[in-house]
């Protein structure tokens, strides 16, 4: 059984290209009077302040393909599912967003053919293009051989994934059966994390921000019917759904209990959280702990939920580490979350994203 | 076994009584000219518009003591554990503070002794006055007979429970050996919610803003060091750890990938989240479902957990319902997650109640 990662990133030569031309979030700054200093990365507004430690360090482990099929030698990953990290191309203008995404797919897409067998990629939308333009890059994807899926954020077209200007889109998305593979970005307001955050370094925003983000956003999806409409659109959710699995009772409580919504009948007929995991959802095994890949795997069950790394996000710390500490601990949560059932798990670590992405090998 | 409720709320009429005597949020209103508006209960800016639809609907089921009996006949719950509902005295003036706060512990206690057997509590505490008086109603209530621990909420002093200024009131609970019951109140910002949040009644800002509040409230004390300061000190996370179960991996992995806190040695020797769920955390059982009720057992185990109705909160909706439907569906998800060892389930209905809090029967 191969071992698959869906949840691992690049920043392609021609992003890399468009970040270093940029003065303004996001960008890459180097500082040539202090070159240990390295190239920065600033993908947040919150990070782009006026010192070396700005963003973070950035590397050619972020475009330098060659990188990551040494990273995926080191741990024995047969295929990984690229996909452009964060913040992806929301921020283009409308009227050059359309040829950036081409250029970028094309330039993703020539990294697979070059590494056949090896790579396959979620695409990228121009998601501040005109929703035709969107629809229209939806529908080359669906062309192209190493294609698999899109990659979005959680702001979809400025106000959020519950937006109903969104259903051209999706439409589109059900109809070529393509993956959306969700990832947040934003995270939240720098003020919930109180006056102390910084004291923590970035775990905060990083552990709490991100999974809460996309859980946010993938229930506004749900409550606003976008499953209701598009009944066979499938969403594989970054980080084992950010906390959806252990928050789904709650949100059926929460619907089951509101006075003014029934009175609406607001929620008549709709689907449930837990049959729209179970048909609609995919979750990737990026959690770190078994407790939470458990949740996981009950919520969506052991044939939906699929490995993955976050490469080149969180490398070991030490000098010459050569196994990732990160990688080791995801793994080991599929081992003994399905411990009892060593084909389930080699089912999370690469049989169902064969299966689920139609991977050839 | 008895079954024993650890999370139901109470208003006494001392509390009542100062809602009631006030204009600005939190308060209770009464529309003379609309009587079927029936009173209004505000505790909540957002809440606080010009309609008679602002706020919730508040009825005797707050502050009468008998109808929360005649909940626990019905529910064959034996023992109530009240606590004070938000938004408890966060915003008293501080000379008044403590006052007040003696005056509402006696009503409750009060109601307690009247109903020997059936009601313990924890108690409030005067956080807007002194350290001093604070800690003086924390030795004040470990010697009343009825009183079990403290309900607090997530801003501590006013700016979040990660402050140091808490050190003191720590103290004085791991010394009385008093429990914290941690409960939300303030949410997230509206903002996180998007245009289209109030489209879907309040179940955004209940089932999602209250957890994730929860959640970063934690994890704050947990990056502060409070557990290492104070190693005996016990914490009751309302809603089963807001999500704390689920993301405890991802904390532990931003920690230990975190370079700006690795150069300064910050978190060397620390207590791992693991450690302290296991040790200095316990969990309600306020879930609505097995999914996310197992996850809490795996991470605090099955002697930490302990069941609630978060009664008078989340009534049937429909006319002359008796059984409370998300009552059933806490005590069916505690029956499903332990469907395989009776006794676990058990002590989670009630006798890991009655050994953690030394209730009498």
């Amino acid at each position: 059984m191969p071992v698959v990662d869906v949840h691992t990133h690049v920043y392609p030569p021609k992003y890399m290209d468009l970040l270093r031309s940029r003065t303004a979030v996001p960008y890459v700054r180097s500082f040539p009077d202090n070159p240990a200093a390295g190239d920065r990365l600033v993908i947040l507004p919150a990070e782009d302040t006026e010192s070396t430690s700005r963003g973070r360090p950035i590397g050619s482990e972020y475009f330098d393909i060659k990188q990551k099929l040494a990273f995926m030698d080191q741990h024995g990953i047969d295929i990984s599912v690229i996909s452009l990290a964060n913040p992806w191309l929301d921020w283009l203008p409308a009227e050059s967003a359309a040829a950036t995404a081409r250029e970028i797919n094309d330039d993703v897409e020539r990294m697979c053919a070059e590494h056949e067998g090896r790579l396959y990629a979620f695409g990228t939308l121009p998601l501040s293009a005109p929703a035709e333009e969107v629809v229209a890059e939806i529908e080359r994807l669906a062309s192209i051989k190493h294609m698999r899926g899109v990659i979005i954020g959680t702001s979809g077209l400025g106000s959020g994934l519950d937006d109903p200007k969104l259903d051209p889109i999706f439409a589109a998305l059900e109809k070529h059966d393509q993956l959306i593979f969700l990832h947040p970005h934003y995270g939240l307001p720098t003020s919930v994390f109180g006056p102390r955050a910084s004291d923590y370094g970035h775990v905060l925003p990083l552990a709490l921000g991100f999974p809460l983000e996309t859980t946010i956003a993938v229930t506004r999806m749900l409550l606003s019917g976008v499953w209701d409409r598009f009944q066979s659109l499938n969403v594989l959710i970054a980080h084992s759904g950010g906390t959806l699995p252990f928050l789904a009772g709650r949100i059926e409580s929460c619907i089951a209990h509101d006075g003014h919504l029934k009175s609406q009948g607001a929620f008549e007929g709709r689907r449930s959280v837990w049959d729209i995991l179970k048909r609609n959802i995919y979750l990737d095994a990026v959690i770190y702990a078994d407790v939470g890949l458990k949740a996981a795997i009950e919520a969506s069950g052991a044939d939906r939920v699929m490995f993955g790394t976050d490469h080149p996000f969180f490398p070991p710390l030490g000098e010459g580490e050569k196994e990732w500490l990160s990688v080791k601990m995801n793994s080991d949560a599929v081992r003994s979350a399905l411990a009892d059932d060593r084909s389930a798990a080699d089912a999370v670590m690469g049989g169902n994203a064969v299966r689920i992405l139609k991977l050839d090998r």
